[in-house]
């Protein structure tokens, strides 16, 4: 058992904080399962906006009747997230192995190798955590300020209830600076990796950099869309854009792509890409060009480039609403820059991980980009991230992950 | 060569009536690769009035420049059709041939065995048609006027690219009565099958009746939401409602389910999937149930029944908009009478092939179903129809096939 400074011992109800929605408030839809309450439907008074960043409390509605245990956030715009509706409950360890033990009860029944995304947030119980899990390593993401309180008790009951090692904490992201959460990544259990880990998907290795990379080194999301360009690769020449590790080309190296092109602004990324193609053995077919996106299709359309099936997976364009207008401007020029580069007949893949640009948005940007290249396209597949990545249909509409292929 | 008496021979343009675009009309839509005409966007006098439904004419701008050839059909709302932008091109057998052997390619690079939709309308560049093979066996419907009277030229491209032996028509269907078109359905090539044709598909085998069954026999267009369903069913017991001739279920089965029920209507469709789970060997896993499926549900309710896995793929409840909120409340109840009978953490799929029930309605009526049982759920999937089934970006929107998995 792992003990701590700052974790806080399990409470029961009777000594939690109440806090107390307004009238106003949806109570219906946070009963049915509505995971997040925002400051303005809360009463919030100086004891509440006094209460510590990541302190449980009981929620009332209005009318005074108890909805369950919340973690509150002043600091936040979601105030207070749902833990339990059962406020009888005692967020302490065990309670954390519940949630993880039913989660990895999905993850077993989906793939056959301990490599998956295993703690998807809401989805999973436990409101902005989010855990990768890599053979014996484990990478957490708490990424609200709840999860930074309660992160041994969390920690101590992954090692108890999947039987890993190593728990990494990361502490990097966007999301916890919205929290007011500091970014100082450690070592919460085992030690970490003294090296790239090698992780098998669809049939490909990929070397995730569990301390040095992006997010949590790899990205476990783009599963079955891997598969599904894939399945389109064999013995075709492919060019995997914004490539970082290899997701589709390495992918589609393993189901027999006659060449692999990876394209990708980071060296460090690319290093890690051809590591997978050596330990593949694939490296005959597989090469790579470091450089801006934009500037390398540009220059590959004046060397007369062509490719059979071409997938463009860049980072969010548009993570945030401020940004959308000038993110499907991106995207539509990433769908134009590739386009011409697509043998007649052939496919492109245009993917998009922002939040902001919903599937209908980023589609007409993606299509609006193709026709300007002068190309037709024909939609053969919509996809978003694998089931790994569980959602509350309530927050479905925010799904982020968008993943075309046309046929040109 | 076919020959048959209301074949129309090959035309040049010159020889073509012009049919013209009011300036209200998307002109710029039209070039970009919107595929229709709505006969509120022509010039419609006596002359156009009274062209033959299915007949081909040149299609003009309203400032009289010409857009391509199209099929026209004043007895539809779709008065045109694009078939082809270059004017110059003749609709002839080697035009059908260049048509389907693109379509074929794709196939070929999709499928190791000769089952897809081999033709799906608009994205394919035969408007209106839809053309399913089984082997060396096709089924072609002929949704549209002109594809009626180019019918011997398309069976005979299809014979000649395919190397197929036998050539149905299929007449049936709503949308044939839309454009006033006749149910006669008729053996173009070769022979019709004297029975079942075993169809193989996700390692399972489906019985087709393509003569006497629904629609051409078989729906292609689940294959990867079966696919996912049956990865969750090794070993779990199965319930597979509006069965079919055993869509989810026997891909199940053939993914180790350890039972299976099939639920629907018909007896044929049953005995259907009976045999294909004779001949899969797997009938010591598999029962049926025939009867209404909101009656089958509620009374297994009632003897206390329970599955780890549920999937409803009932037919379209809102195939129009007027039929939209009834339909919608029909999916809501369907998912309200299947949630009770999924165990704890199990998986329930809700499919809607409705034109009229966008996603988000639907898997909001789903949702609220759920909830009415007293049941919560995480979202794992969403799945389209299959990539033998592309789509014209343009019509995207109106994507029928939506298939929704819940964790309960």
């Amino acid at each position: 058992m792992i003990t701590s400074p700052i974790a806080s011992a399990p409470t029961s109800a009777a000594d939690l904080p109440v806090v107390r929605l307004l009238p106003k408030a949806n109570a219906r839809a946070i009963r049915h399962g509505f995971p997040w309450v925002y400051a303005n439907e809360m009463v919030v008074d100086r004891r509440t906006k006094n209460l510590t960043p990541g302190s449980l409390a009981i929620l009332e509605d209005s009318a005074r009747q108890v909805m369950g245990i919340v973690a509150v956030n002043p600091l936040s715009k979601i105030f207070c997230r749902m833990l339990d509706q059962n406020s009888e409950n005692v967020i302490d360890q065990s309670w954390f192995a519940a949630h993880i033990g039913r989660a990895l009860q999905l993850r077993e029944q989906l793939y056959d190798a301990p490599f998956y995304r295993l703690i998807h947030a809401e989805a999973d119980g436990l409101p902005g955590v989010i855990i990768d899990r890599f053979g014996d390593t484990a990478v957490v993401q708490p990424n609200a300020a709840w999860a930074d309180v309660h992160i041994y008790a969390l920690s101590a009951a992954l090692v108890a209830v999947t039987g890993i090692k190593n728990v990494l904490k990361n502490a990097s992201g966007r999301t916890r600076t919205l929290e007011g959460l500091d970014d100082v990544s450690a070592v919460l259990q085992g030690q970490a990796p003294d090296g790239p880990l090698p992780v098998p998907m669809n049939s490909a290795i990929y070397m995730a950099d569990l301390t040095g990379g992006q997010k949590t080194g790899i990205f476990y999301d783009q599963r079955p869309n891997h598969a599904f360009a894939a399945n389109l690769s064999n013995g075709k020449r492919v060019m995997d854009v914004f490539a970082h590790v290899g997701g589709f080309g390495l992918a589609a190296l393993a189901n027999g792509a006659s060449s692999v092109l990876a394209v990708d602004g980071s060296a460090p990324a690319l290093e890690l890409a051809q590591k997978g193609a050596d330990a593949m053995k694939v490296a005959d077919r597989f090469s790579t060009r470091q450089g801006d996106a934009f500037d390398v299709l540009t220059a590959l359309r004046a060397e007369g480039a062509e490719f059979d099936v071409v997938i463009c997976d860049p980072p969010a364009f548009a993570p945030g609403k401020p940004a959308l207008e000038a993110g499907l401007r991106a995207y539509e020029r990433i769908a134009r820059l590739a386009a011409p580069l697509v043998a007649e007949n052939g496919i492109l893949g245009l993917c998009s991980c922002s939040h902001a640009a919903d599937l209908t948005q980023f589609r007409t940007a993606s299509v609006r980009g193709i026709g300007r290249a002068g190309r037709r396209a024909a939609l053969l597949y919509t996809g978003f991230a694998g089931p790994d990545h569980p959602q509350l249909p309530q927050l479905a509409e925010t799904g982020y992950l968008k993943s075309l292929f046309f046929r040109l």
